[in-house]
């Protein structure tokens, strides 16, 4: 019912903007609430912005529910619906207060129980610049292990809550990333595209913070993206402490510092020290600073659930500071906020660097690179992904379809609650306690369940040829989503059913359908009645003992399936009793012991295989190039003693280099023309698949690793490596949060002198989705993409290394407080399954396809079964095959976003997906979308470009605009393009993403 | 500052009271601030009455300071200011929630910080009975370990501070003595002059509550005293829980209890599962009482810092009830306080049973005897009993003076607050972690140097003849608090030295001086000029490694001074450097080997000894019986496995049996006609001297016992153990709080049936001034007076053992952490002395000697030095012996309070010292006092009678009276005695305090 509320406000905001065509109720109010209600700056001085502020993790040692009502207070004295309570009426006590709110899962939370006295306060508080929400997303999204697409759809997500409850006052300025464990390139690009004014965040190489302190280069300028220039430009700003008050004046209930005691008639009165000490922590921390403004974070984790405590002591300080500064003491300390020391260096109107690179790694000590978490919990970041690929897919449905009633916007809106919880940098980066993983897979399962019959009723809708009559006869859909480890129950316990495939990516392509199969006969029929080739294929020996597999499936039945641009189509799959006999692979080669290598021929390149390993040996490529690549699993031993840091769910940090696993691979090799695979064993508890289609550029390695033994009290990561002849001299690139390429340089940072220590955890980086090597002398590229984020590097040239899976036996001691030890699901250690797909080609051939097979990763088919009893009467009802658009996209455009908002209004993000140099003559060109006639049985109305997140027509978003050394310019941001989309026409440049909302009519 | 406001608040109050003998101010206001504003009952319900409550140490892990402003949150999280900034504003936004608080030293502390608006907003909770002061002492005074006279002005303190600041709303109602170990009949008794209407405790031993459960006598009428009889009748409350919630139903921000999540949309949601635990409770609690109400005790330590926390779980889960009620359950849960819970028991109009024992000894668990308390920290227990001894001379001396300025009763306040803070249950106790000790220590040292100023200015105004002439040359006194160890500055670097004794004892009698010396010549001139004998005798060998010992003296200078009652007499000491020869002692006894007994002459009685150990033998009476008396020193091991309850601060738990000290004692005598004296040596750290003066019926023991070793790591506990032949038949006799005695028997408990388990610690008894044994066949009685509290017992017929030191090495897990092991000022181990003064005499006599000597030993001389160069000189101006009255109280009254309140207005306390039968035909008897002309140079003009607090005049105070099985009829309170003085002649029954506001002129 709660929902049902949201949904409505949300509804109602967005409809005014849309069906009026009016200006939002943000601007109409013309509110007062930017820079002008910050407080007063001496210019002689030294000032002090004290910050108050709390940081509410969404779920870490407890869940985000168990965090939000404030239970499990043994493991963790936190509750959120208490600091709220307790922040709220000290602010309304006192104008001068200020505090800041970051984290919109929990904000929402609270704000639906609220009676409309307090809402109509906190509304006040925050018109008037006294709460403040900073950073807004939905949680504090990680940057190291999310994809884009989540993190664009978590921080609109949270901003447009905010809009739509508070109205323009409500919407962040300022991006507040103070914990997450290192920064993406990336997330600074799309923070710029948000129109914040600027970022701070507190975690950086240590190394990094000392060059910037004695630099003062602790706030510099970020380019966020070499192909969107100064648009993607981002004020950031290192804080000085973390995000912690400085040493000694910590007052939260939780902390143990000495309160001020200011009544000179107690013994304990300690007004004089408190403000020599504080006096120091001021001139010490000015001294790294480039400005006369300092901030100073007076807050932490789960802080201020007893406010008045916070500020009872801070007012004592404040005041004991004022006498001084009577007194003459050039110093001024004021309660503030982020934006309004932002806007107070802004107002310093001085040259800032550039900073063009990212970071990433994060270390916090000589030996603490946090670069586990890229790995750590590799199912939920796997399963994350999943969720994403059918949220995406569920938004398009509920668009296409029109669906308006509120059991859909509540389904939609409970998927948009579950991924944004995901992206906190405690949930996809598996750096929770196991229970709070537990709870994050709940969460992800809920959202899908509860997505369902979205799915259902707008595949009904969508489908029927009459639309008059859906009949409780229609197909009622569901998900395998076992089909990782080869298991569908509808498929076993049913002879005939129907398989749709929803592609949500907007371009068609051809898709392999693999189904659980038993070794019966089969007959597939395709969307317009044809019979389809199909053959099956035995399931690996190394999946008959996965303990969550429920299935009797011994194989797979294979088809390709031609999938249309943002639409679907219906597969009809029959179990056949006759007497016909069961096709055949054609060819099976059981275990080899030929000298020979085998060898397999994909799309534009063959391989070749080790008959005695089954390894792969080399690629061959049309051109006649053979490139060497062999691949192998490693493992890291965890360092293991747990006073110094061990390897642990943050860290990485390996006892020595990688080892092999002693016995050499067996395998079996099946081939048929419509695919080659070897099935490999590595170790009894490492195996994989390697499979090539004939008709795929791509060779796929499909693993199986765990559950990972620990019984020699070796904690173990698991690494795939992939060796090449390629010359690379040390550098390799991997992507940053799935878009821009980054480049990485093994043993090096662009911008300070780096000491190696750690030799390979010091060189890994995050991977969202790919990792590349390139020869360029020889124009050649290796490119992995991955299913989901990993950690990898570059360790010796012509290498790759990408770790798959972690199972560690100690605290790395950063508050988590257990071993990174998922026990699985029988309680023997978690199995993993996961795929690479690699490509070896020439390099601009590579770019076009592994960003095409980037795209169509995440947001892969959805495919769903339904058990029917004959497709003819399917088929005379229903439409099997359909795309929502009347035209394809062009090649280098992605719809990254379409979202039904109400009623015919859709938001759409339209992204160019290749950069700049990836294929400068073709498609790394500028690219024109004309709405006009896009959309199948929609046609638009009127389109309005807006901000990323949705919050503001882009025509009327400013930001503020800073100088650096490189552009050593103010000028205003260019709204050349877009400010009002006139002609429906739009053009996009490399690697941008543009924001539209679309009135249309059926 | 603060104090002088606090003291003009009080100032003002008084004056009105007594200036203008109209009403006082709290009856003027005519305010409705009784049992009219509880909540409404529902007669056919259980009535749930949840009491918001904390429990605030005066000192504990923390120093008062510390807990007040919320210092060293390592150690705990208790701040106090925090808890009353909290829960004003929760009461000010809700009327129906209610809170109480206590202590009144911290909400004292508290009230002084607030500006005037907060003043008013609690003047109007408290007017309006949502936030009521029950309990209301300066602290919450232990019960075992604590003396009357500072019981009485610690209540009175923390009353008359409440009643100033609030009226007739602010005066508490209701005992709440939650926390004490122990509860004993006296405070029963004072509770009821104090005229509380009930009290509530949450300590009793584990089978007497058990009993009390199943028989539904939790609740009932206690009688304080059997000379007062319905007068002491005061209406007692078990609590179910100690003070505590219900488990489960802790919301505080320190417990770890479910928050109750009211959401049912929440996957937390919990609202069934805790209404269902909820109602389990109160079903469970309502089996074990008596009327369909029962009470709730929601919080406990330094709870409600955090107020909304708890406030919001508990609105929550009212309205859970609240709902369930409509839906035909019949529970009534409200906020209520413990007066409001009273005030339901009264109203259910029933008979209680009648309790007449004490609440003595407290077992927790069948091995943990709260018995170790009783002594632990035996030189604090000293400390607070001399500084009593100071104040209430200072009481007195600023009163004979009518000083008047702020300086004068600041000094007075503050030690108020010193010997109030004293009182607390983990102050006097010893069961504080060591630094809170050294600060209580602290305390009471500040309050005894902040007050000499007054002292000197007394003693001068007083002794003055010329008043109008006060020079600068008046001696300036100095104390020597180190009597005890014999040192004393001034004495030693001065030749010629005043000697001012003030008796603060109402009655005339001898007293023994002792002051440090060297060997040299010495004079020794009385009052009127007069040489008075004297003679030295050397300081036992014993004393000479003291560590705190700074003194050169090997004697002491010993001669007899004559006070005069309630006033003062001045001594001339001088050593003679002339030829004289130093007078000797007539006969000194080196190391004796005869084998004749050795005896010393007492009045009345003489001692034998045995010549080759020095101890006693026996006594013999003037009236030929001969009592066989043996003392020797003995010492417990205390149980030392950490797991198990060991000896502790709080719990004695013996190992065994107490073992002797394997050496045979060396000794030597020192006789003189003033005085005999064995020094004995029981082992390396314990020895004492055994002295017998030819004047007085007691022999003292005169102890050092320590450094306890405790190389061989066992905790050790030391007794003094005396044997006689007299036939006890189990009983023995301990005073409570130095009044009233109790009769005890052992491994008897009067009221429910005892198992012995723990035959030594079951048996021990708290001492305050006395434990004594009786013969009645024989009229033969041993009393033993002590010069603190002790522990003491009976453990076989004719024998007494009185519990002197303890050093233990394992903390006794009930949250101290720490084991008692105090070390002395140079680490080695707490050394103490102390003293027991015994009589053997027939019952009458011993009645009337114990009484009086145990006044004079409470309400000793205050010895006062000063160098002066001549007294003659001094004479010439001075007057040098002196008393305040007129002529003498009556022997069997003592004044117990003498204190001026301002102008001249006096409190004025009289006490009936005997009981009943003590000595019934005589001094047992009533006894009348006359107002008029008492006292010299004042003389009153005016008397009102008030309650023992001087917080309501006596006619008009008024109590609920409560039927029990015994009375079984209910009748209003006498007031038949003292209603209104009209003619200044008040009567005095036995064991009766009476309590008077005197109006004085010069």
């Amino acid at each position: 019912m709660l929902t049902v509320a949201i949904y409505l406000k949300f509804a109602f905001f967005l409809s005014l903007i849309l069906l009026t065509q009016s200006r939002p109720p943000w601007s109409k109010l013309n509110q007062k609430c930017g820079y002008e209600f910050c407080p007063h700056l001496e210019p002689d001085m030294i000032n002090v912005h004290l910050v108050s502020h709390t940081h509410n993790d969404v779920g870490w040692l407890k869940t985000y529910e168990q965090y939000y009502w404030g239970m499990k207070t043994d493991t963790q004295r936190a509750g959120v619906q208490y600091i709220l309570n307790s922040v709220i009426p000290e602010l309304a006590k006192d104008p001068k207060k200020r505090f800041i709110y970051v984290e919109s899962a929990f904000f929402w939370r609270w704000w639906t129980h609220q009676d409309e006295e307090m809402q109509n306060l906190v509304k006040q508080l925050v018109n008037q610049g006294r709460l403040e929400f900073i950073g807004g997303g939905w949680s504090m999204n990680d940057e190291a292990a999310t994809h884009y697409s989540p993190i664009v759809d978590q921080m609109s997500y949270g901003h447009r809550f905010l809009a739509s409850t508070f109205g323009k006052c409500g919407i962040p300025r300022v991006a507040w990333q103070i914990d997450p464990f290192g920064h993406s390139r990336e997330q600074a690009s799309l923070f710029a595209q948000m129109y914040f004014d600027g970022l701070f965040f507190g975690r950086l190489d240590m190394y990094d913070k000392k060059q910037r302190e004695s630099d003062k280069t602790m706030e510099m300028v970020w380019s966020g993206s070499d192909d969107l220039g100064e648009k993607s430009h981002l004020f950031t700003g290192v804080l000085p402490n973390g995000y912690n008050p400085p040493d000694g004046f910590c007052f939260d209930d939780t902390c143990s510092d000495e309160p001020i005691v200011d009544d000179p008639a107690s013994r304990e009165y300690n007004v004089p020290r408190k403000v020599a000490d504080f006096i120091e922590v001021i001139r010490n921390q000015a001294a790294h600073y480039a400005t006369n403004n300092i901030i100073l974070t007076m807050g932490s984790d789960f802080q201020y659930q007893n406010a008045p405590i916070w500020f009872n002591n801070l007012d004592k300080l404040i005041a004991a500071m004022e006498a001084e500064k009577k007194n003459g003491l050039k110093i001024n300390v004021f309660y503030s906020t982020p934006s309004c020391y932002l806007y107070s260096l802004y107002q310093a109107n001085r040259t800032w660097t550039l900073k063009t690179d990212d970071f990433f790694p994060y270390g916090s000590t000589d030996h603490s690179f946090w670069g586990g978490f890229y790995t750590s919990r590799p199912a939920i970041k796997r399963y994350e992904r999943v969720s994403n690929n059918v949220f995406q897919a569920i938004k398009q449905l509920h668009a296409a379809s029109n669906l308006t009633d509120e059991k859909t916007f509540d389904a939609v809106d409970n998927f948009h609650r579950a991924m944004g919880i995901l992206q906190h940098h405690d949930a996809v980066t598996g750096t929770e306690k196991q229970l709070v993983a537990f709870d994050y897979a709940y969460i992800l399962n809920d959202a899908i369940e509860k997505s369902m019959d979205l799915m259902n009723r707008a595949l009904q809708f969508i489908s029927s040829k009459d639309k008059s009559s859906q009949s409780n006869s229609d197909p009622q859909y569901t998900l395998c989503l076992g089909l990782n480890i080869s298991q569908c129950e509808v498929v076993e316990s049913n002879d005939k059913v129907l398989v749709t495939l929803y592609n949500p990516y907007a371009h068609e392509y051809d898709f392999k359908v693999r189904i659980p199969w038993q070794e019966s006969n089969y007959k597939v029929t395709g969307p317009n009645g044809e019979s389809l080739n199909a053959t099956i294929i035995p399931i690996p020996g190394f999946m008959q003992d996965f303990p969550e597999r429920k299935s009797s499936a011994t194989h797979e039945l294979l088809f390709k399936a031609t999938l249309p641009a943002l639409g679907f189509a219906s597969y009809f799959v029959e179990k056949v009793s006759s007497n016909k006999p069961t096709p055949k692979l054609e060819t099976i080669l059981p275990l080899t012991t030929s000298e020979a290598p085998i060898t397999a021929q994909g799309k534009g390149f063959s391989a070749s295989f080790d008959p005695s390993t089954g390894s792969i040996q080399s690629v061959s490529l049309a051109n006649g190039k053979v490139v060497k690549l062999r691949q192998k699993y490693q493992w890291y031993a965890g360092y293991d003693t747990p006073k110094e840091p061990p390897s642990g769910a943050y860290l990485f940090r390996p006892k020595g280099p990688a080892s092999g696993f002693p016995d050499q691979p067996t395998y079996q090799i099946f081939n048929s023309p419509d695919c080659f695979e070897v099935h490999q064993n590595i170790s009894d508890y490492v195996s994989q698949t390697m499979r090539i289609y004939p008709d795929d550029p791509f060779i796929e390695f499909d693993f199986k690793v765990g559950p990972i033994p620990v019984a020699d009290k070796v904690g173990k990561e698991i690494i795939s490596l992939f060796q090449t002849d390629l010359k690379t001299n040390k550098v390799f690139y991997t992507d940053s949060n799935g878009r821009q390429m980054m480049k990485r340089v093994k043993d090096f940072r662009p911008t300070w002198k780096y000491k190696v220590i750690e030799p390979i955890a010091g060189n890994y980086y995050p991977i969202n989705s790919r990792i590349s090597l390139k020869d360029e002398d020889e124009d050649l590229q290796l490119v992995v993409l991955t299913d989901r984020s990993q950690g990898g590097a570059s360790l010796n040239d012509g290498e790759l290394e990408i770790m798959l899976h972690r199972r560690l036996l100690h605290d790395d001691s950063l508050g988590v407080d257990e071993a990174l030890n998922e026990p699985g699901v029988d309680g023997r250690g978690l199995i993993i399954r996961g795929k690479h797909y690699v490509l070896i080609s020439d390099i601009k051939s590579s770019n076009i396809l592994h960003r095409e097979k980037g795209m169509q990763l995440y947001m892969a088919p959805v495919v769903a079964f339904a058990p029917i009893s004959s497709f003819d009467d399917y088929r005379a009802n229903h439409k099997t095959i359909y795309s929502f658009l009347q035209r394809a996209l062009p090649p280098n455009v992605h719809l990254l976003t379409l979202e039904h908002l109400n009623l015919n209004n859709w938001l759409v993000r339209l992204e160019h997906f290749y950069q700049s140099n990836e294929d400068p003559d073709g498609l790394s060109k500028s690219v024109r979308i004309d709405f006009r006639g896009l959309f199948n049985t929609k046609s638009v109305h009127g389109v309005k470009e807006t901000i990323i997140t949705a919050t503001q027509y882009h025509s009327e978003a400013r930001r503020l605009t800073w100088k650096t050394k490189d552009s050593q310019s103010t000028r205003e941001i260019e709204t050349e393009i877009g400010n009002e989309v006139h002609d429906f026409v739009v053009t996009l440049k490399p690697m941008q993403i543009r924001t539209f909302l679309l009135r249309l009519d059926d």
